[in-house]
């Protein structure tokens, strides 16, 4: 049994989804479908997600929210037209996206939630309507039949495993095919609370995991995923097959193609994930899989970069003399509410590394002014873009002269690092590098490891 | 005006304490002269003050200290004997080391640290009376009397800047010279409390800054620092100059030829200091100076070396996820009263580096057991032993490629990292080492990097 997950660009309207339905219908062991929200049809489009945030925003302010919601309808009729759905069932569609804003919510984060979440909600629901009428009997599952539980954060859930034992009870003797809402799951109060943005991929990952499914199969707009962002490389090499670790590391750091946390339930259950492409199924896509099922070949799997990143540099003689030093600074940091990502020292120095897509202005100014205020550093610096790469393979474990063979050509190129961290993980590692820099230091590093071999 | 210090081995003995007044006698700028207890006079000989901790020991514990005692005198006695000091003189100093034991102390930490200060105090006494018997008129400046002030870590004090102004106080127009005892000052309750070992150092520095001297004449029993351990490559390059930063990154590292507090004080003033040989005056030594004043030539000044560390690496999915992991981690570090070093991350790992003399197995045992408890990792190993390198330079600020200098010899000869550092620090870069590997791994990077220039 396989777990098939669809993406908001696999589902972005009627002539994509007939191309999911000719996948679920070659594959009868393709029994659990887990759905996204419709995505962008071309480059300017806005995501259903994003329309229900507007209307969600309509809503608390009180304005009028008649065209936006018209917009919303008319993108869930231009798919249900495009396979001749009945009106009425179209009409059960439009019901609940009338019906949301007249709901009770605990609190606008709760509002907000609920909202977002339906785009995958009410998508599954058609999309069971539309493979039924299509001669695939399919059923809506609505993630609360199946007890998926989460945390009180409204929209950037954790997940309850305590779930798994729920979720293994779902009946899959059953003929029909079984259309799961991805991106969301009930609190204990029974609220709608989601994952982070992408957060569908974990949903799949989840049922995959609770199901003890053969294969997850994770379906988007790429034919594999390659060793580098090919924006920067053209034509870069694709990758067959890597570990869970190595995807998720480099999920971190811009590998946006599969969500960081999805790959926790597929570790954690020993699911084989395959990440194909919805209008190219036939291509064998690429495999994330447990250490043991793979033959390395290369040092190197991939390099990714991201931009998502700022930094903090303090400097004071005698910094680390102090016990407890650095936990005043953590707790200023909790104070604020405020995740930091790693923390390199020196003998006198500290850079703190933080995603600033995790930080408003407000929370950085109060940091900085608390740290100014209690710490009293000689310099305190604020970076409020910090570039990072990170270079991972399984074959760096132990392997002498990884590092070499990157910053050799970042020498050659002229390319200045301002930190390299190798040593906390095994597999991979880790450059500060100036934001503008980055795609060269990327392509400098691609072509140096990949055409050594 | 300078101030000159002598170290232990400088003082050993009367043949060399013959050198140190003839260099104070050829100067008349050599005004204050802070000394060290007498040290070791041949390989397996004992310090005064380890004799002195014996001695300490053995009052705790009530058992007969006649020997130990014996031991003490004699050694003052052979240096004053040497000049041949009336015996009044040395009587006055015995009777001081017999009333040690029956003084009251305020704990057990401040017995050991007024026992042991007590190589420097009665050291300083003597030498003040045998410069004054060979016809330079010296006198003993009880750090009482300038308000030497230090908090209440009775053997790891931290010094009251506040004392600087008594400190200038001292009447300097006399014709007399002043005879300082290093290593320790007086909490506010007037009890003596002693910096940490080679602590001499940091009174140095305190008295050249708290004077404003021109110089700080560090003698000690070596012609230069030089750019690596001499034990491990023969006859390496002397650094005739460097600046604070850079000796204070080294002497982090395995540099013991000065103390890596002591140079606070010169750099908050503004001191340059001088490190010379008592055996071999006339050779310049190193001078250690503000960055303005030093001319660089090459990338690397140092490479330094220490195994004096211990590691705990841990694992777990998602655990920079949460904001105030970490914390939860230092606040069981500071539980424990465990200080730690440094911190490297990657996603799901962390690195936590300490220095093992702080360290006993009672308080890694705590530390270890409530991380299992408190924070279950997915693994947590602990290295008792870890080597750090430091490679260290001015000459590295912003010059690209110096990383490619230090790995790509060792890549050359087969040695592998458990972690390379950059970053934090600017004109350092450090790297984790098996400690057996350590040696070997200095010496490639010494021989790339010295023989480029």
């Amino acid at each position: 049994m396989k777990v098939s997950k669809f993406g908001g660009s696999s589902l972005a309207d009627g002539h994509q989804l007939q191309c999911v339905f000719d996948i679920i219908k070659a594959d009868d062991t393709r029994k659990v479908i887990v759905v996204s929200a419709p995505g962008k049809r071309f480059k300017d489009d806005t995501k259903v997600t994003d329309l229900l945030l507007t209307y969600a925003k309509a809503t608390i302010e009180d304005t009028d929210a008649t065209d936006i919601i018209e917009t919303i309808k008319d993108r869930y009729h231009a798919i249900g037209n495009h396979f001749d759905l009945p009106a009425y069932e179209l009409a059960d569609i439009d019901e609940q996206i009338d019906h949301l804003a007249r709901k009770h919510y605990r609190s606008f984060d709760y509002l907000f939630a609920a909202f977002a979440a339906h785009g995958e909600y009410l998508n599954a629901q058609l999309i069971a309507k539309v493979f039924t009428h299509l001669g695939v009997p399919a059923r809506f599952v609505d993630p609360k039949e199946i007890g998926l539980r989460v945390d009180d954060n409204a929209r950037s859930a954790t997940f309850d495993t305590k779930s798994y034992n729920t979720i293994a009870e779902l009946d899959l003797s059953t003929s029909e095919r079984l259309i799961v809402p991805g991106f969301f799951g009930y609190t204990e109060n029974g609220d709608i609370a989601t994952f982070s943005r992408g957060g569908s991929d974990i949903t799949g990952a989840i049922m995959a995991r609770g199901l003890s499914a053969d294969l997850y199969e994770n379906f988007t707009d790429v034919s594999a995923i390659y060793a580098v962002n090919p924006s920067i490389i053209e034509n870069p090499a694709a990758i067959k097959q890597m570990t869970y670790d190595e995807m998720r590391e480099l999920s971190y750091a811009g590998f946006a193609v599969f969500h960081d946390e999805a790959i926790i339930p597929a570790i954690q259950g020993g699911i084989r994930i395959n990440i194909k492409n919805t209008n190219d199924p036939e291509a064998p896509g690429t495999f994330i899989v447990p250490p043991t099922e793979v033959q390395q070949t290369r040092p190197v799997t991939g390099i990714a970069n991201s931009n998502r990143f700022s930094a903090l540099y303090l400097h004071r003689y005698l910094l680390n003399k102090e016990v407890g030093f650095t936990l005043r600074i953590l707790e200023i940091l909790k104070k604020h509410n405020i995740s930091y990502e790693h923390m390199p020292s020196g003998i006198d120095d500290l850079t703190i590394i933080f995603d600033k897509t995790l930080l408003t202005q407000e929370q950085v100014d109060g940091m900085l002014e608390d740290i100014a205020a209690t710490i009293k550093p000689d310099t305190l610096k604020w970076l409020p873009s910090y570039g990072i790469i990170m270079v991972v393979g399984e074959g760096m474990r132990n392997r002498i002269g990884a590092l070499t063979d990157i910053v050799t050509p970042l020498k050659e190129h002229g390319i200045s690092l301002q930190m390299v961290n190798q040593g906390a993980s095994e597999i991979s590692i880790m450059l500060g590098i100036q934001p503008d820099l980055a795609e060269r230091a990327v392509k400098a590093i691609y072509d140096n490891i990949f055409k050594m071999v």
